[in-house]
C-alpha cells in the first residue's frame, strides 16, 4: 500500500472571484462552501435511507436482505453518477438468530426480554435451567469465581460510556465460560431502556467452549440483582436457537468520482452497509452510508473535480467480523489511500471530525493542517477537529499509516437504540442528516483537493514512501 | 351514601406548642407537618413497592398474580398497623393475552411489535392477513370510509397529550369496525418509543361486532404511515390469541385508621392493585397503593387520631372495567364520605393537589378553604391546589357530590412507560416516592382532621345532605 502521510496545504484560503469549471481549478475552501450550500439544498440522502431502512429493514451478514441491499447500493450508487460502481466479494459469516426466550422461575414464570448475542451459540436441546449469579464488575465474578459452576452468570454493569462499559459484553461470556458458567446474560450496554435489549458480538477464545450469550434489558437485569441483594437465587429457562452457517459471499459496494490530476491517490469515504438482525440500521449504519453517497454524489454533480479520487466504500460485515474492512485492505493494498472518512456513530448533529493517526504529534499537526479548512462548517457547528477514534471499517486502512477521520457526533441518541429494534429512520432528523452529509462533503472535498507537498512530522516523514 | 360537602377550616394554623398525644388534640396542620417529617424519613413505601413489583409483578385483573397481590396487601396493611383489613368481593372480568404476531409482509416478512388491546378478541384460526389502511385522524377515516371494507385501519395519531390522544385506543377499532375492517391497530398512546407498544382498553358499542385490535409501536406505524404514503399498501398478517373468560372474583383491599371523633365520617385514600399483564405495574398505580398505604401507616404509627377515620382502598379492576370502583360506591353507599384522594398518575414529582368537584365555584371553594393547610408541602414543592381530574377509582364517589383529590404529578415520566413492559420499579425515584408518600400523608391528615363546620358554597349547601 503507498500511503501519503499527512497534508501540508498551500493553497490560498481568501477567494473572491466565482468558482470556474475550468483550470486552473478554483481554490479548494471555494468549492468547498460551495458544495456545503449544495449540500444543505439537497434531501437526496434522507430519501434513500427510507427506501434502504423501509424497503429492506435490517441486514445482517448473508442475510438475504443485505444481498438486496448490495443490489440496490450500486444501481443508487450509478443512479447518482458515480463511476467505476462494483460489488468486490467479500466472505462473510452468517449467523441466524432463532428461537429465543429466557423466562424467571418462581411462583409465576415471567419472560425476560433478550437478544442473543451475535455469534451466541444455541442452547441443548430443551434450553438450559439454572441459578443465576449476577455480578457487577469482572472484580465480582473472580470474587465470587468459585459460585459460578454450572449457573447461568448476568454482568449487570451500569452504563458509564460504550467505550467503557461494552467489555461486558464483547468479553464477559467467555470469562464466565472460563469459569465454568452454562451460560452468559449481559445487561444491554445503553444509557436508556424502554425494556429494549440491545444485542451485539461476543468473543470466545480459541480454548474456551462458547457458552450461549444473551443480552437483557436493562430493566430484567436490574431485577435480577434485586432479587439476588434480598437473598434470592433466581432461577431462569433460557433457550436459544441461534447457530452459526458457515461463511457465505458477501461484497463492498464501491463507487468512485474520478480524479483530475491524481486520479491513483485516493479518499475513501466509509460506512457499513451490513447492520444487525433487529431495527433497521437507519444510524448504525444507513446514516452513514448515505452520508458518503451523496457527498460523492454532490461532488460529482457540482462540476468540480477533484484532484484525487473519492473512492465511496460501503462495507460489509463490520457488525460480526470486519470481514469487509480486511478484505478491502488487502486487496487495495497496492493503492495509494491519502485519507479515509467514516460515519459510523448515527446522524445525530456533527461536531466536526475525530482525527488519528498512530502518533499523537502527527495527530495535531494534521489537524494544524486541515484547521484553516474547517470554517466552512462553522455555521453548522461541524468545524471541530480533535484526536480520537476514526472508525472499524477503516483501522486496517490506519495501521499501515493513512491518516483516518471519524465524523464526531453527539452519540448520546446514537447509544440509545445501538443494535435494538428502534434503530429505525424515525429517529433520523433530516436536517440533521443534510447537516452530516455537508460535513462529509466538504471533508470529502477537502482531502481529496489539497495540494499534498510536505510532511508536517518528522514521524510521519520517517514512514513516507520511496 | 352520606355526603358532607366542602370544608371550613376553623382550627389556627400557628402553633408553637409541642404536639402532645391526648386531647385536646393539637392543631391540625401542626401534626401535619410532623407527619411529613416521618413521612421524609421512611422508606417503607420503597421497601414494600420492590416486594410487589419484584415478588408479583403484573397483576391483571383474574390473574393468578392478582390474587397473589390482595393476600400480600392484606398482611401488609395488618402488618402496619391498620384495622379493620379486609378483602371485599368484587366480580372482575379474566381476559387473556394469547400469542401475539403482526408481520408486514413483503420482499421479506417483518415482525411488527405489537400488544393486542384489553378484552380484544382473537382473530381467526390462521390469523388475518389484509391490506393495511392507514388514517392520522377519524375525520381522515370518514374521509376514505369507503377504503376501509376488508381492510386492516391503522390509527397512526402522534401523541399530543394523553387526553387528546387516547380516543383513537378506546373509539378507534370501534368505528374501524362500523366501516366493515377486519381488525384495528393503534399507534401506541406514548410520547416516545424504543419500539414500545403500550396496551390499554378498547370499547365496542353493543350493537358493533369487536374485530381483533392491538396497539402497535410508534416506529411500526410510522413505517406504515411512510409506505402509505409512498404509493404502496403495506399487507399485513395479524395473529390475536386474546381471549375473555367471563367474570371471576376479586377483591378491594381495606384497610382503616380509625377516627377519634366521627369514626363514621370516612376520607379514603385511593388507588388500583390490578394492572396491565405487562411490566410491573410500578407507576400504574403500585406507587400509588404504596404511598396510600403508608400514609395511614404514618398517620397510625404516629399516636395522633384523626378526627375522622382515614380507610385506604386498594380498588380491583381500574384497568379494564372500574367494577372494584363500582362495587365499592355501590355498598359503601349508606356511609359518610368526606373526601377521596387518589394517586394514579405513577411517582413523578408531586405538585399537589388536582382537585374535583361538580361545580368550578365549589372548587375554588375547597381550594380556598385548604389553601392554608398547604404550607407544609410547600418545601417539597408540592403544595399546589388547582382544579383538575382527580382518579378513576374515586369517580363513582365523586358522582353524588364527595370533593375528589388527584395527587398532581409530573406525568412526563409517566406516560412515557404507561401501560408498557416498562413500567417496571427502576423507574421510580425512591425520593420523589417518599415526597409522594408525604403528600399523600399530609393531605390524608388534614382532610380527617379539619373541623368540617360550614359549607363554603351555596351549590354544595344544598346538596348538604340532613
Amino acid at each position: 500500500m503507498r500511503i501519503l502521510l499527512g497534508l501540508a496545504l498551500t493553497l490560498p484560503l481568501a477567494a473572491t472571484a466565482k468558482p470556474k469549471r475550468k483550470s486552473p481549478p478554483p481554490p479548494t475552501a471555494e468549492v468547498a462552501a460551495d458544495l456545503m450550500g449544495r449540500a444543505l439544498a439537497d434531501d437526496g440522502a434522507y430519501t434513500d435511507l427510507v427506501e434502504l431502512c423501509d424497503d429492506i429493514g435490517a441486514r445482517l451478514s448473508g442475510s438475504p436482505e443485505l444481498d438486496r441491499a448490495i443490489a440496490w447500493s450500486q444501481s443508487k450508487m450509478a443512479a447518482h453518477g458515480l463511476t467505476n460502481v462494483r460489488a468486490e466479494p467479500v466472505m462473510v459469516p452468517k449467523w441466524i438468530r432463532g428461537e429465543e426466550r429466557a423466562e424467571l422461575l418462581g411462583d409465576s414464570t415471567r419472560d425476560l426480554h433478550i437478544l442473543a448475542l451475535g455469534g451466541s451459540v444455541s442452547t441443548p436441546e430443551g434450553g438450559i435451567e439454572a441459578d443465576v449469579l449476577v455480578v457487577r464488575t469482572f472484580e465480582e465474578l473472580q470474587e465470587r469465581a468459585a459460585e459460578v459452576k454450572g449457573r447461568i452468570v448476568l454482568f449487570n454493569a451500569p452504563f458509564v460510556g460504550y467505550g467503557q462499559t461494552v467489555g461486558y459484553r464483547t468479553q464477559g461470556p467467555n470469562k464466565a465460560a472460563e469459569l465454568g458458567a452454562v451460560a452468559a446474560l449481559v445487561r444491554s450496554i445503553g444509557p436508556d431502556s424502554l425494556d429494549t435489549p440491545h444485542t451485539g458480538s461476543t468473543r470466545f477464545a480459541k480454548e474456551v467452549t462458547p457458552i450461549p450469550a444473551a443480552a437483557v434489558s436493562l430493566e430484567n437485569a436490574e431485577l435480577l440483582q434485586r432479587l439476588q441483594d434480598r437473598g434470592k437465587t433466581p432461577r431462569v429457562r433460557l433457550v436459544l436457537g441461534s447457530k452459526s452457517e458457515g461463511e457465505v459471499a458477501s461484497a463492498n459496494v464501491i463507487g468512485e468520482i474520478p480524479g483530475r490530476e491524481s486520479p491513483e491517490e485516493i479518499v475513501v469515504l466509509a460506512c457499513h452497509l451490513d447492520s444487525w438482525d433487529v431495527g433497521q440500521g437507519a444510524q448504525d449504519d444507513g446514516a452513514g452510508c448515505m452520508s458518503a453517497l451523496h457527498a460523492a454524489k454532490l461532488i460529482g454533480q457540482s462540476g468540480y473535480q477533484p484532484r484525487r479520487t473519492v473512492r465511496v466504500v460501503f462495507y460489509t460485515n463490520e457488525e460480526n467480523g470486519l470481514a469487509g474492512a480486511r478484505t478491502y485492505a488487502a486487496e487495495h493494498a497496492e493503492e495509494t489511500h491519502v485519507a479515509a472518512i467514516e460515519s459510523d456513530s448515527g446522524a445525530g448533529a456533527p461536531a466536526g471530525l475525530r482525527v488519528h493517526t498512530h502518533e499523537s504529534d502527527d495527530t495535531a499537526a494534521v489537524i494544524a493542517a486541515l484547521k484553516p479548512y474547517s470554517g466552512t462548517l462553522a455555521a453548522l457547528n461541524a468545524n471541530g477537529l480533535r484526536e480520537g477514534y476514526a472508525g472499524a471499517d477503516i483501522g486496517p486502512l490506519s495501521a499501515p499509516g493513512v491518516p483516518t477521520f471519524g465524523i464526531d457526533h453527539d452519540t448520546e441518541p446514537y447509544f440509545r437504540i445501538h443494535h435494538t429494534e428502534a434503530d429505525t429512520i424515525d429517529k433520523i432528523d433530516p436536517v440533521l442528516l443534510q447537516h452530516n452529509v455537508a460535513t462529509m462533503t466538504v471533508w470529502a472535498w477537502t482531502l481529496a483537493d489539497v495540494d499534498v507537498q510536505v510532511i508536517t512530522s518528522p514521524t510521519l516523514r520517517g514512514n513516507m514512501p520511496e
